[in-house]
């Protein structure tokens, strides 16, 4: 057990890959950001009105950043118990960084469509799509055989993990529905969901206590 | 044999800065996905019909990543078993990372003249010689020498990992062949290859037993 | 206590993310530099000026630079304390990544419009947005309860890296007034306050003994 | 000494930001090269004609990597040797990351004027700074106080580790005086220099026998 040589099927380099892929993701969103050209005769109002309009994209480059960070947090609770790797665990997680990775696309593609019931749509979809891998990662590891998972997990925290990511995939799919009903409440679906993950989960207690 | 504070010869550096290089690489190739420019009259048709116009670059983003998953993850097992660093490891890796880094643009180049004989020589050209690469480095490292792995590693494992390299080798330059009849055969060579790499390898036991 | 198979709830995966956001937006900087398009007609002298003409927004990259340098330094001399890690650590840090990765947009922002009392307040507040996020998350981690710091660390060293946060908080909020009577004195006090933590700290020789 | 708790003051987590930073850099000189836009009637003919047009930007991408590349081999064999940390070596760091990072924008100006002499004594002086920063860190850690390496290392190795540098340093500043005479002998300077990295250095012997 040489674990500072032995860099292979330990998940670690997965988790490399992964943190390098979010922390890209999550920095692109704000070449969406462009500083206004406003040519030579730019007043003090002008750069002002130009930073107002500019409120909504921001304000889906923030909501972008957090739906980001909390399937990074959701992705690091669930490594915090895969003890081991496999090939079936590199394609899903390869799966999932495809999503991850055409995210800064569907924000901004709502950034700029966001009362079009085709990008919310589209958005909502991909959340799902993160989610459900997160969901199927978490099955196959963490299922009833305990592929990747030690033995001494108590059985409540792996479906407390579970159940945090049934949560979001329900309310992004609910965002889905809402698209065809009214795009502003998917929109908001979208920008609230995140904020459910501020709510202490019971396994915290677990992970706090293992630390 | 101080683990944590050896950062250089082992080859723990190269592998940061190669999952780096494949972060950065596997999200850029979102930057090709433009949300379309449709003006203030945009309908909901309008925005459907320029979703599904960027069908064909999707697919190639989703192609190109998978591709470049594929790379990483033989990569990532080849140096499951490198144990040792060394100057001709370094520059081995450079010009792995120099073609990897080419990716990008090659996929773009592709996902723009898909139906270009040239393109799709240029391409599958780039993905012979990343797969050259990493044969280069299994000769290298595991070869009859066994420079830079482990003596109690089975020969057939070994040979396992180079043949699962010379099988991309060998797939990719008949996309590039393909290329002369008809490069949408050659499109769809470069798009399944990547999914060989889904199959079971028989070494995948010996990781695993190792893990 | 098995350290090497223990990815979750240490820092370390924290630390992973951070590192990653930061080298993203660092280099997203250059993005900003433009190599200039002077046509066919080119002459020295006119690539000449047209680099010179540059100087400024090459100014604004390295203060901009080292902005987001000095920030990592304060983040990285707070790890070094911070053994354990929380729900409410991960939001901090998110938080806090939010501010360093829109902070490319604000340097490029100033860059442009580095005259413009709007722009100067828009960037000095990202500042010392950023800045707060650091003394909140001290604070919590460091504060009377030490949550994530062990019990042997002296409290005038905690105080110590609590007071380096408030010095720059400080610096750059006069920056945020500077800005009403004077843009330029605003720019400066930007540029300025980073290379305050040059100045060695108290708190310096503590780390030096312990490493 | 619990190495895998204590993140800060040792090197790790500088060569974690310093390996970001690489990779992005690297990656980013990629977005130099743009897809041709050759409109709906594009020819074979007129896509070779584009991809050979190319030419002299892949020939520049490929050198920005290798230049870029031995810069991080010669930070990696530094790092081979540095055993603690210090304000000053982050400060160090930092300069050497800002040179680093501003070099997408050196490559892309020499790609476009690499015929101008204004341009490559600004892409030379870029890469001798540079230098002068692996050289300066050198002096600092591993000069006559050795105040970063440890005792034991012979003395003749650390002396070739700063010789290889200041052989690059001279390389390169060569270029800068060549391209008074002849930019074209500039760009060949800083094309052929890194591959004198390629050859042996005696220190190599004592890196293995470490390993």
């Amino acid at each position: 057990m040489k674990p500072e040589t032995h860099l292979g099927q330990s998940p670690h380099r997965i988790v490399g890959l992964v943190d390098g892929i979010f922390a890209v993701a999550i920095t692109l969103l704000v070449l969406e950001l462009h500083v206004p050209e406003l040519g030579r005769e730019v007043t003090e109002a002008g750069l002002w009105d130009a930073l107002v309009h500019l409120g909504p994209k921001l304000g889906m480059f923030a909501s972008g950043f957090v739906v980001l960070g909390t399937l990074w947090i959701g992705h690091h609770f669930q490594f915090h118990y895969i003890r081991r790797s496999s090939r079936a665990l590199l394609w899903i997680n390869l799966v999932f960084l495809l999503v991850i990775s055409s995210l800064p696309f569907g924000v901004a593609l709502i950034g700029t469509y966001g009362a079009m019931r085709v990008a919310c749509v589209f958005y909502g979809t991909t959340l799902v799509l993160a989610m459900t891998c997160l969901l199927i990662q978490w099955r196959y590891a963490a299922g009833p055989t305990r592929r990747l998972v030690d033995d001494d997990i108590p059985a409540d925290v792996l479906a407390g993990l579970r159940n945090r990511v049934v949560m979001g995939m329900v309310a992004y799919g609910l965002g889905v529905l809402l698209a065809f009903i009214s795009p502003t409440a998917s929109v908001i679906d979208y920008a609230v969901t995140p904020l459910l993950y501020l709510l202490p989960a019971r396994f915290d207690r677990h992970v706090r206590a293992e630390g």
